[in-house]
């Protein structure tokens, strides 16, 4: 049912999912936007696009699905002004990284009888670097795309179909889907996916202050001192927007693990130790 | 010159060792022993020995280079009950986490003519499970080995022959050998190595707490999280010996780690996130 979708944003997720769709045998047409033109040319060079829009409203119209794939305040941008110049012919749907103010926008803008649908998405997964040069046909292989749809949503037959076609090609991508409530959403990727990313950033940035200049003394930390310092290479512009759209329940739960390595800390010599180990393990069970 | 190795423990570590011997083509005899008599046999079976001692004293005697890979404190244990039953014409070696005290138990009882050789030595090289059956021929490709000798060694000149062909067989396994003071190994394990561990032991057990009974959440967490915790399935029974050797510097690590995580916590909406972005990318730039 769905034959013309535009990506806006082809950067890493908006590349990435236009190689998965062709991956998994979508045949429709795929047009490109992006804010730095040659991104969105790279993009078509790598097959992810088939042409690039010069102007992303255009693009949105002359598409049934519109996804949105740039950081979340670009993304609550396009939500406005695509609003008034689409209608029930059309689904935009997004995957910015916290949910509860774009799903917000999403119930007064959208999802009408008369307007168009919009269905709030999350593809949990992602890499350390952005950019189209990483696009990934097997970026969503495995990966859990969450949806924070809105039960109260009013839409046009034709609107609903397209929903429901949309998480038909998010499995075809290889992604198992889960739906949550927006808060509940935001409350959870604090907890699993944004207090990682800032612990990352934390730990990167102070060993850089104690050892960042002795390069040679990174190798001796081996691999488990690469993985824990991994996501240190992710950039401020992406995660900016994410601490501005979820910061209590950020801050509750970076709180929550200080609080957690100083009880550590203070029982480096007593049988506490062994409990720490042994709840931590039990996180890592089979 | 070396053709008579005992390696006193057979879990991870030891066994990795006969294997990574083996690889390299070593083809004096191996001898293990291991406290648990069914690890010595699964290493046997693997080809990291050729046989079993039942008596470690004994298959210390028998051999030229005595590798102690057990715990810290066993391995102090094994120092003490070696020095007076061995001579010059013996190496010991171990594999310990902290250098402090097995390097001031060496000096005191080991490294005069008449006695044994000690080469404290530390690979940096290991996984998140212990055991035999995990034992991996190549474990230390890549890796660093560190040592801690002591300049002050007044050995035979057979003894200080033994040193340079143990070294020459860590290199051969694929190891990067790197000598450092004792104090200074320790303070700088405490950062690249203790540190991310005691780390992702705190994460672990936070999120067991917070997100244990709904295990489905952890695979939204995706491959960030996984590498973030993957060291929570690390066992206490060999870390306990760290946390008791390296207190000081290990406390002083996740001490600043608080204060750091406490900065970003406090700046997620000022421009001072920025800076901590930077920072941390530029431990991880190329």
């Amino acid at each position: 049912m769905i034959d013309r979708i535009s990506i806006l944003g082809t950067g890493l997720l908006g590349t990435s999912v236009g190689l998965a769709l062709r991956a998994s045998g979508f045949r429709g047409s795929i047009t490109g936007w992006n804010r730095s033109p040659q991104h969105a040319e790279l993009a078509k060079q790598m097959g992810a696009i088939d042409s690039i829009a010069s102007d992303p409203m255009e693009a949105a119209r002359a598409s049934q699905v519109v996804l949105l794939s740039v950081p979340i305040y670009a993304t609550l941008d396009f939500m406005e002004k695509l609003a008034p110049i689409l209608g029930p012919e059309h689904l935009v749907t997004d995957v910015g990284s916290t949910k509860r103010i774009i799903s917000e926008a999403g119930a007064g803008l959208y999802n009408t009888p008369e307007r168009a649908a919009f269905l709030p998405g999350h593809p949990m997964a992602g890499k350390e670097r952005g950019g189209a040069e990483l696009g990934d046909a097997n970026l969503f292989r495995g990966a859990v795309w969450l949806f924070t749809d809105d039960p109260a949503a009013n839409r046009s037959p034709h609107a609903a179909a397209l929903v429901k076609a949309w998480r038909e090609l998010v499995t075809a991508m290889g992604s198992k889907t889960l739906d949550l409530d927006p808060a509940r959403h935001d409350e959870l990727v604090a907890w699993v996916s944004h207090l990682p990313q800032f612990l990352a950033t934390a730990l990167s940035a102070l060993l850089e202050e104690e050892v960042g200049d002795a390069p040679e003394l990174k190798d001796v930390g081996g691999r488990a001192l690469r993985e824990m310092t991994r996501l240190g290479a992710s950039p401020f512009s992406m995660w900016r927007d994410i601490a501005h759209t979820n910061t209590e329940a950020v801050e509750a739960a970076l709180a929550a693990l200080e609080q957690r390595i100083a009880h550590l800390r203070e029982n480096l010599r007593t049988p506490e130790l062994r409990d720490e180990f042994e709840q931590a393990n039990r996180f890592r069970r089979e």
